[in-house]
């Protein structure tokens, strides 16, 4: 029986190589007036800003250009949208990673306010965003957060009384997300690894999640599918194959519309409080804990006996999966089990994922952690142990 | 390889038993002036139409009330628009069958216009619909044309001059999609059956459609995974099951969903001029071709060799999700094959779909329909000759 649900409205989706180009004809959809958004010095080093801005030029857009050079933080928020609230933007465009699309997100959502971000974020602020935003186009440059197809702006203060906290409704979703592998190309292996991990997380932790229903079952199995056999290439050998980065692109994707609606688990749970302590890159985090998280959720599903089955059954499915489908046999539920938690630790390794102790993190900051840590729709209760262990295991 | 896609947005989805009881929560945030389009009498028999109307009243909602008793009409269509047209509605709920949901659609689409929507129909008028429209919400009351997701509303004229048109725009996919299984457990069979083998046909015609993409794929196949045990039932010993009408109303939802983003094939493409020519319900039409176009497809297929291939292989994993997903090996691949053929001839068969003959339809007038034939975007050209055996196997 299908349990009664939500699904959230996904962006209009233009996704393939070379998609990028549609976007001059899209921007007409909503104005002239346009802020463009992005990070540093990568897209300007690929040449690809080159052609963009001169595009936007040729075709008598008005346009702005901020810049996001690292994960967005209250005051940089803060910052842009007073700059641009009174020039009356049509539509905003983000182009980057993870940060700069959900930058994007976050000026989109703040120029209509005359007001800090901080009174908006979940848990921090005290006050409700109703969802007016300015329209907003979001294209990413990297294989990971699939901020493209969320609802949620993520914003970071880094130190002591540091957080990483959401800025939520379900009108942020962008409106359009131009999904374009060519610009992921030059993707450098260490930054492609770790979003590829975070977006691998983010459908395996949405196919387990306890909130999950049919729609988000069947985008996340989809996502995994096509990620699996394509993440380790992404990072070596296939690095410029075009096939590769298409597959990726498209997992992130379906990993961005998933967690907006099932939710995620244990390892998302104990990236938010470590990404506010320490200077660690997101997809770093998910990565490092990904394989011992699955492993421990594994451990404990078991201990429940009938119980945890069906959560169990849904692990399965994806050590199948990974096995190549065809071979699924229902019988073989614990060698699918330790073939999942095999090839999650073989990425790890593979992949040369860093741990935690690289970021400067000690065992001794394991307790501050895990006050702050949620369990969000982990398909099994952990305890302040558990979590403990698979840090431990990462340090 | 992933080649280059575009998905439309598509409604905020509110799934399951008893979720129309949010529908009063819902209409608050475009207003309080509310046009409620419903069918003729079956809402009422039920009890449903006391229950809404009495929490419309409680609640304080300005509400009207329009009827739709047939299959809308343009004429009908005009009629409503322009009643409504000067009275500032807030938002439009539709809430009956496919033709009640297309109505609210295509009334919701019209009200911005001074004009008939004859001149805004594909294939009929001259203009193209820009979007505009009152914000809509559409309530299924039957598992059939997936109409609560989908872009376009479909308006006949019956007779000679007849035709099946669609009003489409990206912005026609309604705002909200409430699917309340509750509200079909009070479908007659017939309806049930014929409905539930449109939805079938959408699910299939996406799957294998030339123009899938792997999001309409994953939403298809798990449409078809939970229709295809539920189908019977639903119109027979499950009928009162509200497991069953769950499952059907999630394959219907799944089915709007994919032909918006995948197209259709054959059926759907002879269902258009059947229906402007025949007073035979769109169910039927489908549920009465849906073996012997497919029957057909996968002959032609074959014929094609190599190039059929990966056409066939997707029938053939649908024949083999009827047979138990577990039970899949790609070398059987012709057994598949037949096996999917045998299991919709069971259904149309156990369904009692009638044939076109009990509608009037002759063999006379197969060169009229044909002509007017669209292949849409079924995975292998059918000849006329073709299309002419599929309808004389079932007149």
């Amino acid at each position: 029986m299908i349990i009664p649900f939500e699904f959230a409205s996904i962006p209009r989706i233009i996704f393939g190589a070379g998609k990028l180009s549609e976007l001059y004809e899209l921007i007409p959809e909503f104005g002239n007036n346009v802020l463009i958004v992005t990070g540093g010095t990568s897209l300007e080093k690929s040449g690809n800003w080159d052609i963009i801005s001169s595009n936007l030029t040729q075709k008598g857009f008005d346009f702005s250009h901020a810049f996001i050079t690292e994960e967005p933080s209250p005051n940089r928020i803060d910052e842009i949208a007073a700059k641009y609230r009174t020039m009356n933007i049509d539509v905003i465009v983000g182009i980057g990673g993870g940060s700069v699309t959900d930058a994007g997100k976050a000026i989109s959502a703040m120029i209509p306010y005359q007001d800090s971000i901080v009174n908006y974020l979940e848990g921090v602020g005290t006050k409700k965003p109703d969802g007016k935003k300015v329209p907003y186009i979001a294209i990413p440059t990297t294989s990971g957060t699939g901020s493209e197809a969320t609802k949620n702006a993520v914003i970071s203060k880094v130190g002591e009384d540091g957080f990483k906290k959401s800025l939520r409704h379900d009108n942020y979703i962008p409106n359009i997300a131009i999904v374009d592998p060519e610009l992921m190309l030059t993707c450098p292996p260490s930054i492609t690894g770790a979003c590829g991990m975070d977006a691998f997380t983010q459908l395996l932790e949405a196919y387990v999640s306890a909130k999950g229903n049919p729609m988000t079952n069947a985008l996340a199995y989809s996502g995994l599918k096509y990620m699996k056999d394509n993440i380790v290439p992404a990072c070596t050998s296939g690095s410029d194959d075009i096939g590769v980065r298409t597959a990726m692109a498209y997992g992130s994707l379906m990993s961005g519309i998933t967690l907006a609606n099932a939710g995620l688990g244990i390892v998302h749970g104990l990236a938010s409080p470590i990404g506010g302590y320490f200077e660690i890159p997101h997809g770093v985090v998910c990565g490092t804990l990904l394989a011992e998280a699955t492993k421990m959720n594994i451990l404990k599903l078991k201990e429940k006996g009938i119980e945890g089955r069906p959560a169990l059954m849904k692990h399965s499915e994806i050590g199948a999966l990974m096995a190549g489908e065809e071979d699924f046999k229902k019988g073989e539920l614990y060698k699918y089990l330790d073939l999942l938690i095999e090839t999650l630790e073989k990425w790890t390794n593979n992949l040369e994922i860093e741990k935690l102790s690289a970021y400067g993190i000690a065992e001794d900051d394991f307790d501050k952690i895990i006050e702050k840590a949620s369990l969000k729709n982990n398909p099994v209760h952990l305890s302040s142990d558990d979590i403990r262990k698979i840090l431990k295991n990462r340090l």
